[in-house]
């Protein structure tokens, strides 16, 4: 039985009701890619290895997914020796929208399921139709969401992250949480690695940590949202949100790549869970960190769970500890915040290892919509936390207004001191 | 503040309170292993980039991860000039098991959560000890289960993949599950792509399907499982395992890696879904395909899996159509059936162009623990479904008993036709 070439121009097929996605590919010299890019199309949706009468060109027609690019880099016009080394592609394969349904796990089942053990090959960039999208709800607060939570309308936002990340009991982690909110921190965040330990009850923080987002907003009028830790396995993570929303948490946070992204629906999704929900970035390097195999980081940590609903995500930052190409950090922060539909922004929160000297680096790159998540730089500052966090306010505030670093650590000695322990991050191209 | 060493003899833990992680790491030539190691133990558990008064004795004493093992690959014994090129090593890292919880998702958090965003480090085992182990029930068929349930004590099981893999309605692949069954395959399962559509809702292939089981078995004597597809979030998942069971499913099945493999642990705990549930690999590849980062396969898709419950898992073949090491088969195959505490054995189900011309070489893999998973050898076959199937089973049977394909074949018209249009693969080593 013959069957059919599947490759489509771009043109002949109505991008409102295909996703398309884009592959990174790498073939052995001798390899004919139009049958190669064929057989990962047809992998991944009507076809096996072997022809089947019961494949009806119906069946291919409603179903099968189309080749519509094939791009060499570089772009040979000559045929090639065959002891020339490997050669890569970019392809882009379009899936009838109507195959998947709305629902992230057959998504990904659906454009990287089988092909992602079938050679090296990355997935690169997902179109995804507005018929697609509009199954879900994305984020219920979102950038201008939080904004509003905490009053801050038109500058960057502060998370701090609290350290020591395990150890602390409740009453211990609610001190240092008092000092970063009076320090003007719009949020605090748990550690992505607690959740309830034999030392410290989720339950318990909430509480604790809520009185003392109580005592600083009585100090300073200034309301700072915790981000409580409820990961776990989907039922229990529900059953978590539901007992942490009853015991007055403001916001949640959940390790989103560990327990799934459609988990991240499923909380945005439910009425009873009114709070703002921040995604976490552990176990994401699992997936996106190879550039030949898994999935690019603005889908992974941009794109997906920004669909899912996750109010603030967040990411590696470039500057600090861990390792994240700037340009993949600006290409991230674009899947969170960029036109998507009627989706709302997501605030994308840069960490690790971040201080005050990093400011203007990162107001450079993103402007004034993000939130800057800073840990050590806070908890390690010589005057203590409060100040750690006035400093980075200080910073934050200043580049807003267009300030420079060193006029606004000349008016602030709590800057200044920052500065003093981690000095400022030249400016890029300089 | 002074930081003390954390190297730690591997004999001065106790690995009964600790998860022990083995990881492959890369680093530059000229850096300072032990530092770099001990970063990622902190990294990992109560650290940040700067020290912290908090950060007390008692805390690092209760909670800190311990680097237990350096190895170099290959293991020099002279500094190294500083042109030389990327350095290998094997670390081992302990954690605390009270600083985990008996979690999946904050399990792959603590292990693998940020430094799988800071370098090139992949995740090769995972030590599990039995105090974590205890929290989960694994599966509850597992291989001595469903061999019980389809009444096949003594040899591998087959199982049929339905194709095509969409497109049909629930009447028409009804009729392909007939010829499956009657030719004996013990379980016949859905496609990773298909749940519902508008042509094919799950449910209707749950009523459809199991008539169709009922009629082979009034037919031949024996049972056919079928494993229906009910992939979604969370929430969905489990509403569609019960409304699956309602409707009289005999199995599921779950593409547990783009749900999340937790979501199998909450199917797998609740007592009222008293059928075996299939994991499915479809996303797996995105996780272990990289040589350099990410998580080994026997891991993504065998020990998490197995402490989560799946009765049986769907991986990747290394005879077929996708890319996969027999090393990393045999290995899988390993993680899913060696004695692991009280949990019970999975069934590894290797999958992806499988026809009976393997079977020989499969068996000498993995002796009879373990099913056979086909799609195109069984819907291609000449003579139709019923004989691509009987084929197979005879070339299982066979093997089970002793005798040689070519000996089976002689008997079996079925199976010869099979071995004629795709002819036996040499045993390995020949």
């Amino acid at each position: 039985m013959s069957r059919p070439i599947t490759f489509t121009l771009p043109e002949s097929i109505d991008q409102r009701e295909f996703v398309v996605a884009t592959y990174l590919y790498r073939t052995a010299p001798g390899v004919d890619i139009h049958a190669a890019a064929r057989a990962i199309a047809e992998m991944q949706s009507t076809g096996t290895w072997v022809a089947l009468e019961r494949e009806t060109r119906t069946i291919q027609e409603r179903h099968s997914a189309r080749v519509v690019a094939i791009w060499e880099v570089p772009d040979h016009e000559t045929e090639l020796p065959a002891d020339h080394g490997s050669r890569h592609w970019v392809l882009q394969i379009a899936y009838p929208n109507h195959n998947i349904g709305g629902q992230i796990p057959l998504l990904l089942a659906t454009v990287y399921g089988e092909c992602a053990s079938a050679g090296e090959i990355k997935l690169l960039d997902l179109h995804l139709p507005e018929a697609f999208v509009g199954a879900f709800k994305g984020p219920k607060f979102g950038l201008d969401g939080i904004r509003e939570l905490v009053g801050a309308a038109d500058r960057p936002l502060l998370i701090t992250m609290l350290k020591p990340a395990i150890g602390l009991t409740p009453k211990e982690s609610a001190e240092v949480f008092y000092q970063a909110a009076i320090g003007g921190s719009d949020g605090v965040k748990d550690d992505e690695l607690l959740v309830s330990q034999p030392w410290s009850h989720f339950i318990d923080r909430v509480r604790e940590h809520e009185r003392a987002a109580q005592a600083a907003f009585e100090e300073t009028g200034h309301r700072t949202l915790y981000f409580v830790n409820i990961t776990d396995r989907p039922d229990r993570l529900v059953q978590n949100a539901y007992r942490a929303i009853e015991a007055g948490a403001s916001a949640l946070m959940v390790d989103f790549v560990t327990v799934g992204t459609s988990a991240l629906a499923m909380l945005a999704d439910d009425p009873a869970i009114a709070v703002p929900i921040m995604g976490h970035l552990a176990f994401s390097g699992a997936i996106y960190a190879s550039p030949r195999t898994g999935v690019s980081s603005h889908l992974v940590l941009g794109k997906l769970p920004r669909l899912a609903g996750a109010d603030i995500i967040v990411y590696p930052s470039p500057y600090g500890t861990l390792s994240f190409a700037r340009s993949k950090h600006l290409r991230l922060a674009g899947a969170m915040t960029d036109p998507f539909y009627a989706i709302r922004r997501t605030v994308p929160a840069p960490g690790g290892g971040l201080h005050a000297g990093m400011v203007p680096r990162l107001v450079d790159d993103l402007g004034i919509d993000f939130a800057l998540g800073a840990g050590g730089a806070i908890h390690g500052h010589r005057q203590g936390a409060a100040a750690g966090a006035r400093a980075i306010r200080r910073a934050l505030d200043a580049a807003a207004r267009g300030e420079s670093l060193a006029e606004a650590g000349a008016a602030s000695p709590e800057l200044a001191v920052a500065l003093e322990q981690w000095p400022a991050l030249e400016p890029a191209g300089s």
